[in-house]
């Protein structure tokens, strides 16, 4: 652990909670009075290029992890430590003064997706630019501006009251656009250190402007990289076209077998187990219905493709998919090679809902491309690391719905339930070893361009998820949890 | 034109052709004499990374362009000339001191095919190194080793006879490995300067180690770029996962859809105006069969494909292919990147037969993937510079029959009449440009791993190629072409 460092107020004889005296600001007052600062100390977090998928930028986590839990410190939390995996670090924060008050665990993640295509980007990914009141850069939204709406939620309160309405302990992941790989060991072996009897993510946005959402379940994600082989050696086409076997058309062969041309998948068994959506679901669903014009236009798609008899909104959160996330073989150089590759590869990838088994997805994927490579292509589908199972939770749980009022009090409007088609593995990870329940709330807009070039955040929407996080400790310091541990 | 060398040797009063007088060397000792000169000569020449597709190569090629030129004036070669193209330059040299002799133009290529996937050379591909007979190295076969069994057959006849009994035309292109592009405006600029009676190209093979073989037909090409692009960015698998269109799925749908699963080629019109082979041309063809098993063995094929109710050969030789030269799109890198990709392309080509038609086959193809392509997908389907129509010649032609006298006794065998699956674009052009006759006959082994990593000169094969090249200009010599010009 790091020395305890000096907290930035004495503690004082406010009660925690109430914050508002004649001689004391409000939390919602200093959050009006740190906003440029904490722009600022965002701008700088987002400086660090803090791409977890890639070898060559691990010093640059690190370098993150570190920024992070010097911010911890500095804003008044306790115990900031850096604390290593087998992979990227876990940075851990406290403030546990509280008697009687709930334990809520905060998780987030420091690390960002890669920034290719790089030339798809207006401003370099990594120097944050402000423009038509979106921040623009890799992890502005995912997640580092949600982590800034923490900490800031958690300065305005020790800053006001010189306490928290809550316990917290805070942990911030370095390898969730990985598919968080060393996480389950992380939590595994810190058992106690992360005992709470709750747990807050913001990981994931508002329905729309305005429109707050709580999100109770998760699609899960198997990934894999398939490679066919056909030579030992790339072959001369004209000597050999004609009688070499292919295998960038095996592959193609193989993934057109993988789903029919509506986008249903073909792969036997893999919609076993799949949770049908209830009428309350499909209700709450519709709420926030996809707006599929904008969708078209913003990204230039000219239709939308997917297994038939399901809105948009319930194929993406009820129903799982499968993708082709990468492909390459062969020249792809300038100019001709007038080669037959000898291999060519993909990166194919599942979302899960409950209660599909992501193993027995693996094994029916496995034995149907086994079926239908062509006889002459040698087939290899290695499962990659980071995959996590569906997750999902009741919406009347009480944590829930203490969220719900937090919301709405804040943005004056009830959030809606939702799914999301997203994988968070560590929400599974914290569901299945801590046995702790999870509130999902994020606070970016659906169109931040999270993975994609120009990636931002809606400086609004940041705004008042700094007063939401702030209501958001105010409504748990309010409530019994203890009993409710472990819903499932 | 450079200024005229100084000659090797004096100009003698030994009658051309005759070289054997008991003061003068024959040419065939001259070869056994300069050997290992010749090989030096030939490994630097390989030292030169002339790799005509890759812009960043530009200038090596120039390089090779100049060390040709300034090896042909060494040996005895007049004019010698690096000419500018809108490309990669031409290197030409001549002797024309053989009055009332054919004069025979000698097409050759001093670019090389790029050497990607490096790390599967055994040793670097432009540091050549000798190894079990073999010299390994990127162009050792295809096509620097036959230029230089023809410069040393020159040096053979000039050091020892002073003269050679035929004229000789000698061009050496540098951008045969990207299509030839700038090949046919050379040619038609300089009709006067390359005017001959006979060409003769040593760009193919053997039939088998010690076998020759005279190839009268060689397929075309034609090259294309396929897009497809379904985004104008990469979009989040989870959150999109299920309604975005994925371009790695479409375009390996279109793919898929480009052959029957016997590798029959499913775009109508394809086979158009394929000309049917003789029972001649059957007959000769199974004189070479094509050695499945040892195929398959050396470059680890499970089975051949391709076009049933043919050979091998004449699948190869006298039938139409399709092939993916390339293929990608979306993350290739380390682990996993959650994503749909914007857009995946594909290089892919065709190689043609008499009297496949170049243009109805890309408008054939254009028209086809429009049709099969998914709605969601806009394919954009573009035609590379460089393509080639097929060329066929008379197995009877004087020039050919010629080459086999040649052929037949320096090997001890007859020459098969074969055809080739790859493309010569340079033959087309000087067919139709300058209207001669031309003769392909080269020396290298049908393994010879042209265009693939650890490409390799069987030394034996060059060795007896070079004294093949001296007993052709011997046989030329007393030919008498100038009514044979134009034969189509």
């Amino acid at each position: 652990m790091r020395e305890n460092p000096q907290p930035l107020l004495e503690a004082s004889v406010i009660i925690p909670g109430t914050g508002t005296t004649e001689s004391m600001p409000t939390p919602e007052e200093i959050l009006d009075r740190t906003r440029e600062e904490g722009l600022a100390e965002l701008t700088g977090f987002l400086r660090i290029p803090s791409i977890s998928s890639q070898p060559e930028h691990a010093d640059d986590v690190r370098a993150a992890a570190d920024h992070l839990a010097d911010l911890y410190t500095h804003i008044g939390l306790e115990n900031a430590e850096v604390i290593d995996t087998a992979g990227h670090p876990v940075v851990y924060a406290d403030w546990l003064h509280a008697p009687n008050k709930p334990t809520v665990l905060v998780y987030g993640h420091y690390d960002v997706q890669p920034v290719d295509p790089l030339d798809l980007w207006t401003s370099p990914p990594f120097d944050p630019v402000q423009q038509n009141g979106l921040l623009l850069a890799r992890g502005s939204s995912d997640d580092k501006g949600q982590i800034a709406i923490h900490w800031q939620a958690i300065r305005a309160w020790l800053e006001a009251t010189g306490a928290l309405p809550v316990n917290l302990k805070m942990i911030a992941e370095g390898e969730e656009e990985i598919g968080s790989p060393h996480f389950e060991a992380f939590v595994d072996s810190h058992r106690i250190l992360l005992r709470a009897d709750a747990c807050v993510v913001s990981d994931s946005g508002v329905a729309a402007k305005g429109v707050p959402a709580i999100e109770y379940g998760l699609r899960g994600l198997v990934y894999f990289e398939l490679r066919v082989e056909t030579a030992n050696s790339d072959l001369h086409s004209g000597l050999y076209g004609g009688i070499a076997p292919n295998p960038a058309q095996a592959l193609s062969e193989i993934i057109a077998h993988l789903k029919d041309p509506n986008g249903r998948v073909l792969v036997p068994a893999f919609y076993d187990g799949v949770r049908p959506l209830t009428d309350e679901e499909r209700r709450q669903f519709a709420r926030v219905p996809f707006d599929e014009a904008t969708f078209m236009q913003t990204y230039a798609v000219e239709a939308l493709h997917g297994e038939p008899g399901f809105t948009p909104n319930e194929r993406t959160w009820g129903r799982p998919s499968l993708d082709v996330n990468g492909i390459w073989g062969g020249y792809q150089g300038p100019g001709n090679k007038t080669i037959i590759p000898a291999w060519a590869a993909a990166k194919i990838s599942c979302r899960l809902v409950p209660d599909q088994d992501p193993e027995a997805v693996s094994a029916a994927l496995r034995s149907y491309i086994a079926k239908v490579r062509p006889a002459y292509a040698r087939a290899t589908l290695r499962e990659m690391e980071g995959h996590g199972g569906p997750w999902i939770t009741e919406i009347d749980h009480p944590l829930l719905q203490a969220g719900k009022r937090a919301l709405q009090r804040v943005y004056g409007t009830a959030p809606v339930f939702i799914r999301s088609g997203g994988s968070i593995g560590a929400v599974d990870v914290i569901n299945r070893h801590l046995e702790v329940p999870c509130l999902l709330a994020g606070f970016v807009l659906p169109d931040c361009r999270a993975h994609a070039p120009n990636e931002s955040l809606d400086l609004e929407s940041y705004e008042i998820g700094r007063r939401a996080v702030v209501e958001l400790w105010r409504e748990l310091g309010s409530l019994d949890l203890a009993r409710q541990k472990n819903p499932h």
